[in-house]
């Protein structure tokens, strides 16, 4: 039987407990299994070809969108242009809402029917409001989106479109996190938030699918957008169980990167502290991974420090540059999704990743979700007449532009 | 060796004749085979996969971004609520450029780099804009992409992002189709225009694929929303290439929906014509299936005649509409890609489906694309503050509500 164990003291909890956080010092648990030679089986549902590897004795398929199983796309361009030899992109922009979040709501789906609930909720303001909205509206719950009061339309509609009941809280968007808790345990609302260990259940998928697509030869470096924390947990746990399993036989070295007008993070990281303080009033274009208090902030200093992991900061500059660097070669991505590109010059030039190492960068979430990043650049846009097609043409060759 | 055959008057063509229309009646050409025992291979590569289904000899696995493989989902509750007991989406929205049209696009770029082109070109004002830039930049070739000079910044970004020449065309934009057919052979550009006969090859995996998924059972309809009809004409050459081959026992029944503000074909069919007359302008929210003049409009007729297919229309009330049922059901489609969903209801209610039977409805692009036709809907959002959490998700409970 799985079980809920802190990732800080270490105490256990049953799986049924529904319980998210340690009632002893309060850190996010996560699932321990005692596996016994679990295998990877055929199938194109992600809970069922990972059966053996996850907490459901049987996963439902009528539940799946279609997530996961997301192309590991080699970007030749790109790392020719930064002097790396192996720079590769898992796009999880084609996941079935557009985001890696549809792998961890799956799961947070699964394990809410599984423990009896019939409603189910988020705090998010895009990704997993949109995607939690999806597949609660597929398995047939009441779904509740709490919001920020200041979202945009924009992003509303996305999420709204499902279904789903969206609830915009004036307020602190930070301490919304912990009094969703609260008032889902009181209404008997599941509450699958950023890093739920089911959450994080889902995002370990990203690595085994890196380490298969690798031929289970697994990358030197894996550069991850953090926010919550969640995802990076959930990738990292997976190389670690296909390490202790055998399956490979060493653990990439992992980087988080934030956005410097939030980097709760990687603030903490560089002045050596153990736990995280909030960041105060985000300031960045990268509103994906915007959390100014990750509530697993203090997991991934732990994580970062026990596998000599790195944190670091990029600006807005270098996100939209990144954005279109990605771009052309070839994943439109979010803001926050370009992160990782972002990061390369300085992890390059500083000498951190080597020419040689083979790098993996997860983009997160699709660039349809936010135009306006991208909406100031230079675009290449000639206007002509009709008749004038063949010069207007003939005149952008690169030649002659 | 493959050829180049005229849909209409059975002349054949050279492959590498670059033709994409016949020179005797001025109809499009397809693709023939002589094909010897064709085998479906295991890939992820979906021009590797069904290598002995297409005309490329070394399929270029670095031009793929993980095309294709979309998932065939139930539609379970929609189905119960128009009464089929057996309805299901072929979700195209999870392709990298979130489009059916990166099929086609991958067969088009092959095909140009296979025929020694260095630019690709296409006339697009949206979705299949988008793909050839994103294929083109991949591939490293120059790429120019015809828009309407009306055409919003919205729809530009995500075309432009990747690196693409825009060139926007003042003038009948129902012409630019053949002027670019014309100014493409004069400057060397390989337009991969919405019925280009390899564009016709990408788009019959999607038949390809629905056949699979249905263990070789083939559904009893598909239905398609149709503008140039060079994704329609696609999906059915996928079912005849199998039935032909053995590999299915039947065709399915084929329908044609097109928007009532742009319906060429539909009409042209209702009133027993065998050839289709310019609609004039386009008045509808479906904008990725407004070609007022499509161009492979006249084979779509000749195959609906051959094949009793059926071709109607629907409203962009009704649109907006099956946009909401089928987000709730649980993909979130732009306009366009939920016609076939608005046209069940009158397709079962006249009797023409039969509630038995299995219907497949082909979902083309993503929701994302177009946000505005969903705008104006009434959305489920509360705004509260903080302190409230509790009482108003207690409330916006079923009971409650």
């Amino acid at each position: 039987m799985p079980r809920f164990e802190c990732t800080k003291c270490g105490k256990e909890f049953p799986f049924d407990s529904a319980l998210t956080r340690c009632t002893s010092c309060g850190e996010p648990l996560e699932v321990k299994y005692e596996f016994a030679s679990p295998e990877i089986h055929k199938s194109e549902f992600l809970l069922e070809k990972y059966r053996d590897f996850l907490p459901f004795s049987r996963p439902n398929k009528a539940l799946s969108l279609g997530e996961g199983f997301t192309p590991l796309l080699r970007l030749k361009k790109l790392g020719e242009m930064l002097g790396l030899h192996n720079l590769y992109a898992k796009n999880e922009t084609m996941n079935p809402t557009w985001s890696f979040k549809d792998r961890g709501t799956i799961c947070g789906i699964q394990y809410a029917l599984d423990s009896g609930y019939s409603e189910v909720g988020t705090v998010s303001t895009g990704n997993m409001g949109a995607s939690v909205a999806a597949y609660g509206s597929r398995a047939g719950m009441r779904t509740h989106i709490l919001v920020s009061s200041s979202i945009e339309l924009e992003k509303v509609i996305p999420i709204s479109v499902y279904g789903a009941h969206v609830v915009k809280v004036e307020g602190d968007y930070g301490k919304l996190y912990y009094e969703s808790l609260r008032v889902g345990e009181e209404l008997g609302i599941c509450f699958i938030n950023s890093d739920h260990p089911l959450r994080i259940e889902g995002s370990k998928t990203i690595a085994f699918e890196i380490c298969e697509q690798m031929s289970f030869e697994p990358p030197d470096w894996v550069i991850v957008p953090t926010s919550s924390g969640g995802n990076f947990r959930g990738i990292v746990k997976g190389f670690i169980e296909f390490r202790d399993l055998g399956l490979i036989d060493r653990l990439p070295r992992f980087i988080v990167v934030q956005a410097a007008g939030c980097c709760p993070i990687a603030q903490a990281f560089r002045e050596g502290k153990e736990e995280i303080r909030h960041f105060g009033r985000p300031k960045t274009i990268a509103h994906g991974i915007s959390n100014p208090y990750p509530p697993s902030g203090n997991e991934v200093l732990r994580i970062l420090r026990r596998l000599h992991g790195i944190a670091l900061t990029v600006n807005d500059e270098e996100i939209i540059k990144a954005q279109l660097l990605l771009a052309r070669e070839v994943i439109f991505a979010q803001p926050a999704g370009a992160v990782p590109i972002a990061a390369l010059d300085e992890l390059v030039s500083k000498g951190i990743i080597d020419r040689n190492d083979t790098v993996v960068c997860v983009i997160t979430g699709a660039g349809l979700k936010y135009l306006h990043s991208v909406r100031q650049v230079s675009h290449e846009i000639t206007t002509i007449p009709f008749e004038q097609l063949s010069s207007a043409l003939s005149n952008a060759r690169p030649s002659g532009s």
